[in-house]
């Protein structure tokens, strides 16, 4: 079908040779030309290709076979991280490079590697069957690296199209090339920002120390009324509705190849402080967080300034887990610092919003609801079957930490489930220098995705 | 004597015209006509003038009169704050001007005018008693509001030519035009910076949150064990050795021609925050601080980002009362924020120095020890008297909140008592756009000071 994608290096390298940054729109012609050899491919492969418009970069919107077959559709992104620093890279970051087992180059593993082993297994299903009675739906954007910010619009304007049985999303991690996830869970996010006004402008803390409440010292009260001292938070209602995990979903991450030890090393820190009950490695999954990201006020430079500032700010955000609502804990948390805040100063709390968690339940597992559609039914065992066929191991069925609001966003608009079968591992240095894709893990998840597409359709 | 003194608008306008900045290295001919141009007028007087080199501005030290004479030293700064932002001023900075009964220009209160006022003032007396005897040794330096660096290194250097019977300081502030102040104290001071150290880098807090403990939740749990919630601090030992006021400088302080609403007003607050026991207006003068003047720590730009900051810090300085002692004191902040701080983060303190309190008893007050020279024993009272005939009121005798320095080193070095004279107001914007002196100050603080000096020396 494609002779670029019989080979899925070079596919790969000219792939990344398109530098396309969406954070920076003086990569323009490499946005384009990324979005343009995606298209090209889709075409080889037999897809008909729309471009959808959107206020920054169109999305691409590609669908072969019949209305009447099952419909899976297949998320990706063609844009890539800033290559920034560039002096720490081994290798140009847009001229891929081979050594080590890895292809180097930035977007290798997030997210041009991982379509590359769904597209090349592709060609080699569709070349050997035409006719494959699966009807498939591609939806590339080009604006994930800066937050999707036109996704949602996107999503219901073009929502018919996008009905379908199963979204397929290979933009999640694994531990290493020997073990592969498939993503069952991720957390929600509520983001806002406190700010606290004191005196009407800085004051000189000589002449007026003493007189009044320093807004940092009320920010810093306020925030620390939030935790708890065993680290659990302290906002009333923030746990009444999280549900705890299966016991199969603890039993699953007993298998993830990670010891706490080096996990901790990892992080660089001398032991963890999960909630009371979770382990490290459970709590990041399973437990919903209120994590300061930014604090600031007063002077920020080298030695000192004797200021009481006018005002201090904190960045807030809430990962949530299942079935908290993105809403209502912004509004319990809102809630929590404004009672905290003292009458002397003023304090404004803004709302950012965020999303709500998603969890997909693999049907057959205890929670699932047995109302899923035949093709995740079928998708989710064979998915483990392929998976174990090339890699040898079973995929292990993880939640994550982090949260991918497009996920969440496809299940509220088109009613998808996703299966994310993660294929990059953090070895590849995804958003950072030296980013690269492992060799070993594309060609076995190409073999893995033949396999599955052949049997999915059969 | 000196023509141009003889004509104090004129001599204060050339002065001012010098743009003597010295956080600037490119004011480098202003800070030279300004030293110039106080060379100038001493020798007019008939003082003979040294220039002190320093590593940045030389020192002026200038004397007249016997060995043998009572011996005041008057200290004085050339150097002013840098003029922005340019864009506030209604009138050129180093072009000044008069208007609504005051002069405009950067320096012209802070410390221009009052030099003016004391040299103005000598030039009229030592034209009539050429020989008056009183030995007078002038002290001025350029280095004042970039923190007087290489002022004790001068002061160790020199301080035989200051061993004297009375410091003579005009760098202080009244209430206004018709009430000045004698400022009887100056707080001490203690700066430290905390860092809370956690993870070796920046982390996803998505990935990773709910696995270990934020260092910016370390760093304000710290920093909130600081303070009691009735704002007293709650470092142990921390009030150990404060001294209370005395009687009569409440009593003094209530003459303060200044209402709690007016001051409430001027800071933009809804209400005070003193410790118990005092007022605001006490607080500032009576009590000791402990203040964050900058807090920081994550992503400090627009909009969010979700990250584990690697690390966070506080920026604290407590101002001190008698008998506190800023090591002491620094000590003891170094081991509660140590007691304060998790096992799972780690924490530095670093201690950057200060400067104790300093307080001066008016001869004759309660708690005055009756060892004063006799020129300080005959200043303070004729320096009242002196106030009250060209003012119509009395000065009151007032501590203030702020701390300078160099009124502690000359202490401890030369063994000097001072006498703080304050001229400018708080209307006079010094360190801000628009800083003037008022004239009528001017005008009757010129008589006050003739009067001083001549009556000093009989």
């Amino acid at each position: 079908m494609s002779e670029i994608l019989d080979d899925p290096i070079r596919a790969l390298s000219e792939y990344v040779g398109h530098a396309s940054v969406s954070a920076d729109s003086s990569f323009a012609s490499g946005i384009n030309g990324a979005r343009d050899f995606a298209c090209a491919r889709l075409r080889e492969l037999g897809f008909s290709v729309e471009l959808v418009e959107t206020p920054i970069n169109p999305v691409i919107l590609a669908t072969r076979g019949h209305e009447s077959w099952p419909h899976l559709v297949i998320y990706g992104h063609y844009d890539v991280q800033p290559p920034d620093p560039l002096d720490l890279w081994d290798s140009k970051p847009f001229d891929a490079e081979v050594r080590n087992g890895r292809i180097y180059g930035r977007g290798a593993a997030d997210n041009k590697g991982p379509q590359i082993v769904h597209m090349s297994a592709l060609s080699r299903v569709l070349r050997e069957h035409p006719d494959l009675p699966l009807r498939i739906t591609y939806l590339i954007e080009g604006e994930e690296e800066i937050g999707s910010p036109s996704f949602r619009g996107f999503l219901e304007s073009r929502k018919e199209a996008l009905k379908g049985d199963l979204l397929l999303v290979s933009d999640t991690g694994s531990p290493g090339p020997d073990q592969l996830v498939v993503t069952t869970g991720l957390r929600g996010l509520t983001a806002m920002e406190i700010r606290v006004f004191g005196p009407k402008q800085d004051l000189h803390s000589g002449v007026h120390g003493g007189a009044l409440l320093n807004p940092l010292q009320a920010l810093m009260k306020i925030c620390s009324s939030l935790h708890y001292d065993n680290g659990k938070v302290a906002v009333p209602g923030f746990y009444d509705d999280v549900l705890p995990p299966e016991q199969w979903e603890r039993d699953e991450l007993s298998r993830l190849p990670l010891t706490e030890e080096a996990y901790s090393n990892f992080l660089g820190i001398s032991d963890f402080f999960p909630p009371p009950g979770f382990s490290a490695l459970e709590a990041i999954r399973f437990c919903p967080t209120l994590e300061f990201n930014g604090v600031g006020g007063g002077y920020q430079g080298e030695g000192s300034k004797t200021v009481i500032p006018a005002e201090a700010f904190a960045k807030i955000t809430c990962r949530l887990v299942p079935n908290q609502n993105s809403q209502d804990i912004s509004e319990k948390v809102q809630r929590a610092i404004l009672g905290a805040c003292p009458d002397l100063v003023r304090v404004e709390v803004e709302i950012k919003g965020g999303g709500d968690p998603y969890v997909v339940i693999p049907p057959g597992k205890p929670g699932s609801k047995g109302n899923e559609t035949n093709l995740m039914k079928k998708a989710f065992p064979l998915a483990e079957d392929c998976i174990e066929e090339a890699f040898g191991t079973r995929p292990i069925y993880l939640r994550e930490g982090g949260s991918i609001p497009i996920i969440r966003d496809l299940k509220e608009v088109a009613g998808l489930e996703s299966l994310m079968i993660g294929l990059f591992a953090n070895e590849d240095n995804l958003h950072a220098p030296n980013e690269s894709f492992h060799l070993g893990i594309m060609e076995k998840a190409i073999n893995s995705f033949e396999s599955f597409f052949k049997k999915l359709a059969s």
